[in-house]
């Protein structure tokens, strides 16, 4: 799932909006490849609930009572606090103090030229005419750099928005960076961070567009097993498939795309089976269900438990947010005092 | 100099930024207005460099080793530490957290028509394009309403920044600051401030254009004696009279615009001298220079006895920040609690 890594991360920062529940599509895109990072490198995920301003304002409370929960199914899917920074981005002011001095370098028509710009704006409903939508990759580039972050997962339409990252730490490093005399590897005052590519699978809805709470087709992580069944059984198949006896074409089918995260051995039987009309569509439904279930069995348990435990998911987010003003504060003093920003003044 | 005051001023706040050493046109425009204003009403007075950012960001540097130097000249001039809250406003993170906050909400239309926006662009050599500095009057309405400011002292033609300060704070109110069943009066969260209209005078240089560094036609506030004597000697007079014995006309001499902030009560005397040539030029200025003289003579004095005491102004800034944070942070919290962005998480 992971390619392009030109050398080993170190630093990994991640983050994700909290605005409803979480489904399966966040699982086995996002989810799935956070607890692999953690792994690998020093996480940040963070919950960009400063982000989530930009479409959420005249109703912020709304999102920000989905943090808890989305964490709750952070912790659920294996995202272990021990290994991870786990924290809320509001809690840590550097971001915001990083951004306001980052803002004051950026070239406005980066962020106009921005190719996501436009395209959010056109695909909403929301009102992204803000000051704050537009300057969305300063805000960014503060998140990434603050952590000294030298990896960052994206997919491939956040590109634009992390080349933007990598622009204005340079452009910061060409103003303030540079020490006569010090070697090139010495003299960056901020990291450039790298792209990790993820190619995020697409998980499709139970109508076979792609999962999304907008469309009403998700399976989402809390639900019950029985819930989960229901919703799966009557989930879409290969329409061209009208009776019990017609042949089926698996490519057309929602059905059989689950195959591949739930149970790929089982992949090539099935798809014989449903092109000669051995295998019925209620029998196929039945045994993959079974296995989402036993899949997400581990993390239903543990979200069940977690959903008593308000107090250790606070202490968690609590102590990340401090662990990350560690490493965000040494950063904000190396941005200031390379400006000569500091707070001893001379006459 | 201070008009249209609707209400007693409770809290005042007013910002300069340190950009090169104070002259003439400071003390009599800015300073004696603060100096009036901190025994009127709470004066919290800022550095602000920040904003100073904008045009000095490839050399910020440069810009912060004029705060400590300014910051003299201001208790040099009478604004006391005892009185005022007088603080760097990079000390006090909460106004990049608040800024960060107030532009989500901020229309970008609203910042674009800002009709000072593209004037201020249009009149400088400085690369005046970043993000930032379309973002300005934002960082403004935050350093305002961070204090309550009920009143800013402006002038005219900061009047659209302040509105925008006003729009920022209303829109706000709007959407956070309704609680059903309260009084009107007390569902504001922000306190949206007035204008102060302060006409400050418009003190000429030594070439009779507006006293400027940038035209080297400056009295520098911390100059000697001798040579703000020497320097008021070759002042520009009244171009058209040539010779001792020509009449002049005082509304074309720079030096007899100076009798307004100096004497006063010498200026019939003045006028009915230089028109009629009883009064020469070199008379003229002997007599304004030993005024200007006498009157900066305290400012001097004690500016001398500051320049030693860089342990002092430290202490009145680091003061004064923490001061201004416990004010800040209050609004802050006042702030992110209406907005329900809460610290403790709920599942």
């Amino acid at each position: 799932m992971t390619t392009e890594i030109k050398k080993k991360p170190e630093r990994i920062l991640s983050g994700m909006q909290a605005t409803g529940e979480l489904h399966l599509g966040h699982y086995l895109g996002v989810l799935t490849n956070f607890v692999a990072l953690q792994n690998e490198a020093q996480c940040f995920f963070m919950v960009a609930n400063l982000h989530s301003l930009t479409a959420f304002y005249p109703n912020y409370q709304d999102a920000h009572r989905f943090i808890a929960p989305m964490v709750a199914d952070w912790l659920a899917a294996g995202i272990s606090p021990e290994k991870a920074v786990v924290f809320v981005q509001s809690d840590v002011p550097e971001h915001a103090e990083l951004a306001q001095l980052l803002a004051m370098f950026t070239p406005l028509s980066w962020l106009e030229r921005n190719p996501t710009y436009k395209d959010k704006q056109a695909n909403t409903e929301k009102d992204l005419d803000s000051f704050g939508f537009l300057g969305y990759p300063v805000l960014q580039a503060a998140d990434i750099v603050l952590y000294n972050a030298t990896h960052v997962p994206i997919g491939e339409d956040q590109l634009p928005h992390l080349e933007l990252t990598r622009e204005i730490a340079r452009r910061f490093n060409h103003f303030y960076g540079r020490h006569e005399g010090e070697r090139a590897a010495e003299k960056d005052v901020l990291t450039v961070p790298q792209a990790i590519l993820s190619e995020y699978p697409k998980v499709m809805g139970l109508d076979g567009r792609k999962m999304s709470k907008s469309y009403n087709n998700s399976i989402v992580l809390s639900e019950s097993a029985e819930s989960v069944t229901k919703k799966m059984m009557v989930m879409k198949t290969d329409t061209a498939r009208v009776r019990r006896n017609d042949p089926g074409n698996p490519e057309n089918c929602p059905v059989f795309s689950y195959y591949d995260f739930f149970a790929p051995e089982l992949k090539n039987e099935v798809n014989t089976g449903c092109r000669s009309a051995a295998l019925g569509c209620v029998d196929c439904k039945k045994q993959l269900t079974a296995r989402v279930v036993e899949k997400l069995a581990p993390f239903r348990a543990k979200r069940e438990e977690l959903a008593s435990k308000s107090e250790f998911l606070n202490e968690v987010l609590h102590h990340g947010a401090a662990e990350a003003r560690k490493v965000a504060g040494e950063t904000l003093k190396r941005v200031k005092d390379a400006m000569g920003m500091v707070t001893r003044y001379s006459l």
